[in-house]
């Protein structure tokens, strides 16, 4: 189960109605944060979501709107009594930029492990969650990322009896271990069905589409893209700067086959995203204009 | 005049309904900012005033909640298309802290000025305008800050006459100005009345009480001080982290003789300030317990 907070919804500078974009996603009591610009920790706090559980920070790059917030939200888990590591994952320059901003954070309770991402494509692991970052298109190096939490095969009572394993082991070969009992060797393949469907959730922003965009985002249950401009014609401008219209997005996500899609990253000049969803909708109608701590609990299905 | 806005009243963190303590005066077209904490550019938007005017910037100490909002406040200027010069001041160290922060807000179209403090007390100068910061006692060095504008004695038309001066020297010499003319000396003093009250305005906060504020808030118009806590148990720790309680800046307000107190930079778990201010009230009636955007117009008193 994965709970997904955006936390704010703007890019570029925030706003007296609008927090810099950020993504708050709690799973199995750890938290994972991607990006915080200024006033992220005041977000959170606004949501009733605490600095303490965070256990990774993830960066798409370095622009002031993604990571302005970082020396005050270092400070808060501090304050907070955090003391277990914290996991930075970003692009090349991650530990200069980081402890360059420390210059105002320089005592902390706790440690800093720095992962600098150097491939198009890495993944890393929190327990059994699988997160990916994957290369997307701004001008400067940025990254996407992609959490997924796979799912075990239904495990089959009856053929777990007929192969006569002991109840007892029912739990670790469902979580799969494999277990050697007076000479014999039970799998978890013995008792488990085909894998069933997960739960994948991807966030992207500052970045134009891309093919790769498509393909690390697909079948996922939640996408968040950024949707810079809602006017078509700053389709110039998002090429310029490298950013996307929310059309562009729809088109991402319908390619990409998602369940759903929120939009957020608005350009300060955008004051009413929910004013372009009918046409938005019209490409991809499973769109939503997020909103500040738009949130939803990712959860299996059920059988 | 000066155009006064306490544009946050927090100390510590930013909360969702208070903006960290930053002071922004507008005198003559120019800005003058001291403190620039965590959501310092969203308090100035949320009051409706620009970032581009600013043309000094002072910090009191290097405590991430005075300055962690100033990339972004920098970045802000930009983006308002700012070029002028900015002169920063501030305690030792000043531009080693602020070229680190700069890692994230590495271009900007105007030059930044540095004045680091060295002495217990210094004077700068705006057109008119008289910024003197002085030092106060904190955990680390740490700096008040007081404006003054004086006030020129009232020009005696009676006077300019019997001395037969030229009227068309009798602004300059209102301005202070000595003039030649066909073998005659013109001086100020031979047509203005002795110096008339100012105004002035001092702030200061992270501190204990001391003399010295005590010496520089003299007089003041308006006196915006720290009143960290309101419980008058709080005062050990207010010993122990170098702030003050309420009652210490009221007595600090009574001693200077200053005509009114604001109290600002609240602790987060003073969640009522307002609460305390009867008992404040009885050591100095003239204070308030600032909220967010609070403001005056300073102005010179009627003769």
């Amino acid at each position: 189960m994965l709970d997904v907070c955006l936390l704010g919804t703007g890019g570029m500078m925030p706003l007296p109605y609008r927090w810099l974009t950020s993504l708050y996603v709690r799973y199995n009591g750890h938290g994972i944060l991607i990006d915080c610009g200024e006033g992220t920790q005041i977000a959170m706090n606004r949501v009733g979501l605490s600095p303490k559980p965070i256990d990774m920070i993830c960066f798409t790059h370095y622009h002031a709107d993604h990571i302005s917030g970082l020396p005050g939200l270092l400070l808060a888990m501090g304050n907070a009594d955090r003391s277990e590591p914290v996991r930075m994952v970003g692009p090349k320059g991650l530990t200069r930029v980081v402890q360059s901003l420390r210059v105002i954070a320089p005592e902390l309770p706790f440690d800093l492990e720095f992962h600098e991402i150097s491939d198009a494509v890495e993944d890393y692991k929190l327990e059994e969650l699988k997160i990916r970052t994957f290369h997307v298109k701004h001008n400067v190096t940025c990254y996407g990322y992609s959490m997924s939490l796979p799912r075990a095969g239904k495990f089959d009572v009856d053929r777990a009896r007929a192969e006569d394993i002991p109840q007892k082991f029912w739990s670790r070969l469902q979580h799969g271990e494999i277990i050697e009992h007076e000479g014999r060797t039970f799998k978890p393949e013995m008792v488990l069905g085909p894998e069933r469907k997960g739960i994948k959730l991807t966030y992207t922003t500052d970045t134009r589409p891309t093919q790769r965009i498509c393909d690390e985002a697909f079948g996922s249950d939640l996408f968040i893209c950024e949707g810079m401009y809602g006017e078509k014609e700053k389709i110039e401008k998002a090429r310029q700067y490298k950013h996307m219209t929310m059309y562009e997005a729809a088109h991402l996500a319908q390619k990409a086959e998602v369940r759903q899609m929120w939009l957020t990253h608005y350009s300060p000049s955008l004051n009413h995203p929910e004013h372009y969803m009918n046409a938005v909708k019209k490409i991809f109608p499973a769109a939503k204009a997020a909103v500040d701590g738009e949130s939803i609990t990712l959860g299996f299905e059920e059988d």
